[in-house]
């Protein structure tokens, strides 16, 4: 077991980089050696997040300015689309968690389809481990390469998975109608984002064509209608997922497949029946709340499922992977409790 | 045409009786003679409603107080079970508009399944006539006593009803994804309600097992799967409905269906091709905006309407049906423009 | 009287050109027959403003394309700096209201030192009267120019005005502290008025520099201390005011001198002994509504004042002040009722 | 130096016990022994807080079912007026921290004076220490009671005690503006704190009453003008502090004054010329973080202050004057980052 590692966190102006940032702090076995920033290289991390103004962290730099001879692991908050080149010129003696969107479909020609252009390291992809921890721990183990999943899709195959892979739940006719908290676009500036906009209301977008949908279906196996919508809170993201029972099955059943699959798991939680999880019980943390519901259509059942997109969505789960690469226990840094109210 | 008509508001301390006042403080037709407020009584409406403090308003006073001889329409707003036996007793020249749930039910069976009573006015649950106005103005004009139809069904029977009069969708297997603001539970006093509690989360209830379930179904004649949200604003429902495309249709055939069946009508708008709905656009109107979109799955569609749940889901619609019953043009007292940003 | 003008909104893809449009659509004497926008010209207004959509309302064009001669009267709703060439290049027939802070200060030099750069037409400054209606409404009644408060400055300006008039308060000493809702920042693309910015917190900002405080000391006649606030919410500044009391006045002489001069006025209300308002009551209409306190310092008095500010703040007295131009009743098109919740 | 302790928190249900359990999962040397609800007697945590479901506490029992033998320090966090007969009554080898306003206020006449009526334990109040953890740090070490200070108070004495005791303000004419989140109202089920009530606006309240005051001036040892408002957010208050220089004192020397002062603090940071403080940048810290502005008034300046309401404001001080009081690193589990966005 490795005792100490430094890491670099590249685009750490972005708010998947700040999240890292305040995970880590904590994190006893990391110490953080470099954040880049494409705009803000040589600013003080307190002119870009005034919450970490008095912490002890490097100042922003480019990317080109880091001494990658003495980091261990990078993890990449770049968006998406500019991660590919960035990651191809990287030291080979790095590990690399990534946690856009560029090395999580593992096929060329479906990136193509979904990004609009062809990818720009093929043989990364080839070579890249999906970071869905609880289901691909054992690659991840061995990996030098994570593409660290998507909050939509993470939040859809944690419930999904085991109950497709038991064929508790017939693979055709999933729907994952999720809703998502702000902070899932990122630190865009653009017109709809801002408060006055957001506040008040709600609204579904990319609708049948959002670009996490090849991403679920590659985990599922399977394909699936997904719409996800905006609303006006923070961090959060629930996702209502109504699913075909195969044969004889009950949602009891679809339970206890869960609970069963996910015993020793320290993140994913199964309810009782009858309880409905709330984003609220998640926030800040790196869990994953899920319920399980008997439709009145008999045949069918419905999945409630919560995680804070900035954690499990994103940096958490980066970090949890980290743990695993890295043979430390897996909670470390992150036995987090969610911040309420 | 009548001219001038007096109206009570039973049950005006809530926020349906609250929006009513809004609106026929603005309508030319109309004098508010008197408000009752149960443990309100004896109060200012400003002691109740701040914002009422400067405007022309009778005291609250109790229900036996009202001169109903001087009543030509009463607007009933008092809570679900406590309708049926106020109404029983009302003078029989009087008009009634209950904003409850108490007479929308028109099969006492399933009043009493859902809602764990016998019914206690079988007799008026008879005579009432649902209120959901663009469907039913005919008998709307002729009606004694009409049961104000509820948030959630408005919102999803507008879009859903022309389409499976059509036959342009399957009556099976359709799926209501609604999202509500707070006031939909009304001003009650509850922890669940806190702003502490509810800010920054969001969480499915009623799961399979919701009211306004049995409501939407005798609306559509068919049974469905109705999952209502609780999310972080005041006003607003956003209902994503999930149908199955009947034979050749297509989502646009269903857009053409919807275009044709609400061409004339004042208050249901339907979005062009690829345009998503926000409850923003709906904020403070009697509006009901629907988009429809195909999904990437063959055979399936997606729609999209958003209300005002205390305006065309309570108090605007029963001002239109209001407006029918007295043959006012339909838009009295309801030409707004949405209160944005 | 004139029955009806023609009025063009300069700038309408801002919020108080879309407020603006809120208020005029349901004003009985005015036609929306221009609205421009700088880079949104060739644009339908639904584009810019989806709540709009169903509105009968122009194209959005640019100034230049505007038929200026069938226009009576315009609201430049254009953003600070660029008003004063805009409008000293319009045709002097018609009626301007500036809701821009081009013309508001009447001293070039004053201008100049807080904005940083000469007025460009001063000749205008001089002729521009400035808006606050309950003060200055004999002059508006002649004008041609009106400069229409800024919001801070209507919040701060009414409740004092009659006070330091009366020698009720002593010129000395007042401080303001401000709470803005972020419709006062207007609809500016920016990173620090970001929902996930914005949401669940609040700062001071332009502290002992913001540029409404000449505006302010300009009515008052005196400087001030004003600290303003930055809040989440969209809609309502609250000014909480500290005063020192002028010889034996108490707190009830401040009230009944101020309840005095408002009694005619349809849009200032003063509230009773021990009610303090709230910004909610206030939302969506053209009101002030101010409190009147003692504090436990001997000689000492707070004043609290609320306001909408895209309403009375801004748009809602820009109508009001139309109203007085053309000598309609001053409430046309200004009898709102908040909207709450 | 103890090693482990074992704690009670005696009104768990309430948010500053629920916070208390959010920090002391993550403190090394405290074990949660006992839980105590009135009304949630017998329930588990989870019922009464979903979000600490799957942690590993024991269940809500009523106070006369603890077992005291084992505990070492209480948490009191019973609403005010109920701690002081409980507290009475407790064994005397406990350490107690009450976080209520029982104890705070050292002159029974002034306690009676506020609270309307007599102090129930005179004896103790005299004993009790008051936790304003970097003011009376020596005395806090021997205590045996403390009583914690409440949230406005420690937003306004952190600032001020060091440039009073400087002499480098004038006692006299301090305006303590100050607005807070809606968790300082506790989980207290009113109509005033539903979201619908809270949400989109803000007001002031308990204007030269609130029951903070004579525990803001305790510690000032002078009169002040404190208004505390109410808005839209769950955690956080921000202070606006007007004060009057003494002598030639500037601005800048008021900032050194703080600067030397906190200079060792972990939890207290002045914050550069120019910078102004967020609610932001504490939420979920124990950090209180101040600027220092001059004001345009000669011989004034302006002092902001933010802290988390609920930690550095309640629970988190509660946890530092712990650490104090055990000899144990004054930041033991209260290294925390804010939670932003």
């Amino acid at each position: 077991m490795t005792k100490n590692i430094n890491i670099a966190i590249l685009g750490a102006s972005g708010y998947t980089g700040a999240e890292l940032i305040h995970i880590l702090l904590a994190h006893s076995h990391v110490s953080i050696k470099a954040l880049t920033g494409d705009s803000s290289a040589g600013k003080d991390i307190a002119e870009v997040y005034p919450h970490l103004r008095f912490k002890d962290l490097p100042k922003l730099i480019t990317i080109a300015q880091v001494d990658f001879a003495k980091i261990d692991l990078v993890f990449c908050c770049l968006p998406h689309g500019t991660s590919q080149p960035v990651i191809a010129k990287l030291p080979k003696h790095l590990k690399i968690i990534d946690l856009s969107a560029d090395f999580r479909l593992a096929d060329p020609a479906l990136y193509k389809q979904w990004y609009g252009h062809g990818h720009q390291a093929v043989a990364l992809q080839k070579e890249a481990v999906y970071g869905l921890t609880e289901i691909h721990r054992a690659q991840i183990k061995k990996a030098r390469l994570i593409a660290n999943p998507g909050c939509y899709p993470t939040s859809a195959q944690l419930p999904l998975i085991p109950l497709l892979k038991a064929k508790a739940i017939l693979p055709g006719g999933i729907i994952i109608d999720a809703k998502s908290g702000v902070t899932g676009a990122g630190r865009k500036v653009a017109q709809n984002m801002l408060f006055t906009e957001i506040d008040g209301g709600i609204n579904a977008y990319g609708i049948a064509n959002h670009r996490h949908t090849p991403e679920i279906e590659q985990g599922l196996g399977t394909t699936v209608t997904f719409t996800p919508h905006l609303m006006p809170m923070n961090r959060g993201i629930l996702s209502t997922i109504y699913v075909k029972l195969a044969g004889k099955n009950t949602a009891d059943d679809l339970r206890a497949i869960l609970l069963k699959a996910y015993k020793n798991e320290p993140f994913v939680h199964i309810l009782p029946e009858g309880i409905s999880p709330s984003t609220h019980q998640v926030r800040g943390t790196n869990d994953c709340v899920i319920g399980v519901f008997a439709d009145r259509i008999k045949g069918q059942a419905i999945l409630v499922s919560v995680i804070d997109n900035l954690v499990k969505g994103a940096s958490g789960q980066a970090v949890q992977n980290m743990n695993v690469m890295f043979d430390w226990p897996e909670e470390t840094g992150l036995q987090l409790t969610a911040l309420f109210p």
